[in-house]
């Protein structure tokens, strides 16, 4: 049945092409752990510089990246806000609390989605209280918001929560998995998305191909930190070049997400057609309200269609390994239903 | 100014009176980590009895014993549900997360003050997902809920959750830190308010005058593993008789604290005539909402009247410690503001 | 078969007796969670001054003592020191490790019982290691040491050890559960044990006869810390003085301890002259090497005496509740058989 | 200066080689998060059968490996035991202590290099104690020890080790990052070497070329509950067939080992020659004690040779990157000077 499968599940499922294998074949390789690879270096270099912050480090994956973040940032007694459904939450197997250490609060998406009011944030970092209270001091944000059907928050928006959070003394994260979904939606440099912001994640393994690889940047100190800390999760490779020379090509082509984001747009216009609740996407995820997600995915998987359920819909995720074509087969299945 | 100053910041300022020193004094004793104190035993048996559990196990606070069920409970990569404001996730510095391993899901008060409905439960629950997903495992209820005002949870209502909650494999812990108040409203006994739970905490130390001492209690298995975690937080402790002879001498005053509710009753209506948006009381807390919380607890502390900041509003506790001429006195001087 | 136990298993076994009893009965008490208990308050003062630190806290029990020190002084990735056998290591289940984040390494006592060398602690702390590396943070000692048969380290052997520490930069916390026993075996005043230590921590409930209590003791920005960190484990009582008092009682009650000194040499010699391997006792703490450590119990226990396993030996501890009719009693069974 | 580095740091600095590029390039690959990579799939299930286990997990590293394997089989409040300077204890940042939850106990080595008597095994397990008492569950073994110079335990030896802790009813790891090694030098098969074990860790990037990637083996039921431990720790990662198709074929190249350890062999010749106290080596670690440890590196690297500090020794390890012409010409700098 290979060839026939139109798999929507996630953009994780980007395989590298000629391109990126050969870059990897020919990456100049060391020993990243006693000593620096200088593929890694370069990514670790670039991805500073394109999401704006000093310095940058490699993870084995954005779970990691997000994790090492929040365990510098937290420590035991803190609170920290976060969107409902936000992938810290609810995709990470809790580590932010029980390996991070912080004790959660959620903030409703009453903005819009995946987005909270300022006054929303106000309201839930309250105000200091004594020594046997939880201290609230991080914000974690989320950009494109994965459960909120890869919804993006402007930058004058984010610029109002990170104004709120810091009068309070909050550090910011930014969870940018997709940071460069966001980016090329809003049609802003990436950088522009984490001004203020004192760590933020992004993924190569989302949509754009890379096998595997994410960065995690913030300040130089930081970066010490979270190197220590990636170590200690058995996160520290070897010649990790050949995996950073894929991530490489990906940042080279975060503009060609544009075309995944018609595909979602293309994509949602059938389903909603097909009368499934659907809001047109901001980039490449599409949320399928449905009468029942068990019985919906069954059919689609009947159909050689793959999607996955996510809070309490299906959602479909288009990325670069489909085609135009494969938009049209989907939707033509859904209408005839063979 | 001691005589003066009226008290309502909560019932653990109740203080051990005459009889229940005496009971101290008089408390047979022995080492409770080595051995065991006869005292200790006797609490423990009567509780567990009270409580209508197979088992219970003495601890130091009722922090300890809500930290110690949940630790027992739960395991990295589970999530347990707990309604907005619980103690577990407001009130005890995130030790549910960072130590008991839980990362925690809120369910909003949909069902009443305290409350949530069966249905959201349930949707909160979800269907249980693939290897990389946190397993709901755990439901910890709050009964009366301090943070709803000392609201109660009746029976049935209880024993909907819990219908909900079983039948997706859930465990149950009831944080009954005010359970006897619960009990008393209800005009049950309390072990009607644990049916079905696994496991419940219950506090000597909240209304009923003993200096120091809660227990958790559950199956005798769950108090074998309670015991071992209670000495690993270092709440072990030796000639501890001395303390439950004073929490013997509260559980034979559960009944007592009606008076503590009409108290209450009393006050909410005082401050409903103040114009402070006041619910009539289940128990013996009191939440006002009031323009400014800060300025109003200011304002109370120049007349001499001790309240603490909760939830938004200002929150009065009434105990043992105050006379129906204290209540009188305070309204007094809140109508005349002096 | 009471009264004719005679009860060695530990210091921990001492009951309060009639004037400890009437100091609980009277002591003036508050909650100290939300606000302060005078007689904590007393308590914390008195201690602080005793062991020549600028403050302490009250705890429950000496393992949360201890437990809370190194919380604070220890993070992830950080390697701590300890002489073999030392109660952090051996008797606290683990928690300096799982709770508090350090990784062990042990000392051996090449210096004498309970005590390591200078130059093998050097050679133990070793040089900084880059990034990916453990880093030794904290030396913890122990005086008396418990599992060394309460064996004394003295000052100027201390100075020694704390010397090579500070060189390197190590935060030193002394276990000193039995503190009042070294101070007392060398009659120096305990602040002459505490000289250049950061944290200290010491028990009232061995030896002296309160039935509940330790302090851990440290700057004042310390204890700020500490004071947090003891609610996070549950550890925050309310009106605890009525455990301060007797805490207060058993303070002016350290010079007493000399005659269980006594005890506990006339034990050694008897046990000495029955054939069993042992040392002269430094304090209150007996260490016998048999053949068997299980049948010796067993023979003891058949005699009606109470001791227990130590360190592959049979230990028995004298204390302010055994007389000197007690020890005769013990060696004429010991040496009749019956 | 490059061409004239002659880097005996560490085996882990080899480089993947044409063949294992080229295998990289073709591997088939698939998301091994939400599904499964057929080459990491490939992969597990020859290490499995390499290493006579029934599953194997891909890890991104030997230092999560380990950590997932004790994080699985510990749990708070119990001991482990292992060898002193095992990896576990001095070289993963102490995430088996504030990770996986133990507190360890150090075994001499007094049979040998990297090696315990069984009655040393024994007496350190010691008899289970009360419920207040650490409970010894776990013994962690390393083969070849790294720290102790790449030194091998033979089959024999090992079987009796394992015999002692399966009495006491120890779980059994066995941290082989460089198992084949010990396979090759004492040829034999490298599942003879597991007979008995719980859990066997393995690496690919130790010598054999690989640049990123480690397995953890033990019965399908560990490795499902370790696949969740990874995907906590942010060790899933996408198409990492990529990776895994180098360790393919870094597994067939395990006898190569062989003339590594003559190299080690030739060079601790040489170094004894010189003065250096070095013993002859297992495997393809050579431990040199020198005056200084720091002199010596310095010295050494003004000759252009590079190693490490390790166990207060100067580490030299030979690898497949070494030609015979390199350990020749590092012979002959050091003898020159030049």
């Amino acid at each position: 049945m290979t060839g026939q499968l139109i798999d929507f599940r996630s953009d994780t499922v980007t395989r590298p092409d000629a391109i990126m294998r050969a870059a990897m074949a020919e990456a100049e390789v060391d020993d990243n752990v006693i000593g620096t690879d200088p593929t890694i270096a370069e990514l670790e270099r670039r991805a500073a510089q394109t999401l704006g912050m000093p310095a940058a480090l490699w993870t084995p994956s954005g779970t990691m990246a997000n994790l090492i973040a929040l365990s510098v940032h937290l420590q035991r007694g803190d609170r920290f806000l976060a969107t409902r459904g936000a992938h810290v939450l609810t995709n990470e197997l809790g580590s932010a609390a029980w390996l991070a250490g912080g004790m959660p609060d959620i903030l409703e998406h009453d903005a819009g989605p995946g987005r909270c009011l300022p006054e929303t944030l106000e309201a839930a970092i309250g105000n200091p209280g004594p020594y046997f209270t939880l201290r609230t001091t991080l914000l974690c944000l989320e950009n494109t918001h994965n459960a909120a059907g890869g919804a993006v928050t402007p930058p004058d928006e984010h610029a109002q929560l990170l104004s709120v959070a810091k009068q309070s003394g909050l550090t910011v994260h930014l969870d940018g998995a997709r940071i460069w979904h966001a980016a090329v939606a809003l049609q802003v440099p990436p950088a522009a998305l984490t001004v203020g912001v004192d760590t933020v994640s992004a993924c190569f393994s989302k949509g754009l191909g890379a096998p595997v690889g994410s960065v995690v940047a913030g300040s130089v100190e930081f970066v010490e930190r979270a190197r220590r800390m990636r170590q200690m999760l058995g996160g520290g490779v070897r010649q990790g070049g050949v995996l950073a020379a894929a991530c490489l090509v990906a940042l080279d082509r975060v503009d060609e997400l544009a075309e995944t984001h018609e595909f979602a747009k293309r994509l949602a216009d059938g389903l909603s057609e097909h009368g499934w609740d659907v809001r047109t996407p901001d980039t490449n995820i599409v949320l399928a309200g449905v009468p029942d997600v068990p019985t919906a995915l069954n059919w689609l998987g009947s159909l050689g269609i793959q999607a996955l359920p996510m809070a309490g819909k299906v959602r479909f995720v288009t990325h670069r390994d489909l085609s135009s074509a494969d938009i049209a087969e989907a939707l033509r299945r859904i209408k005839t239903g063979v």
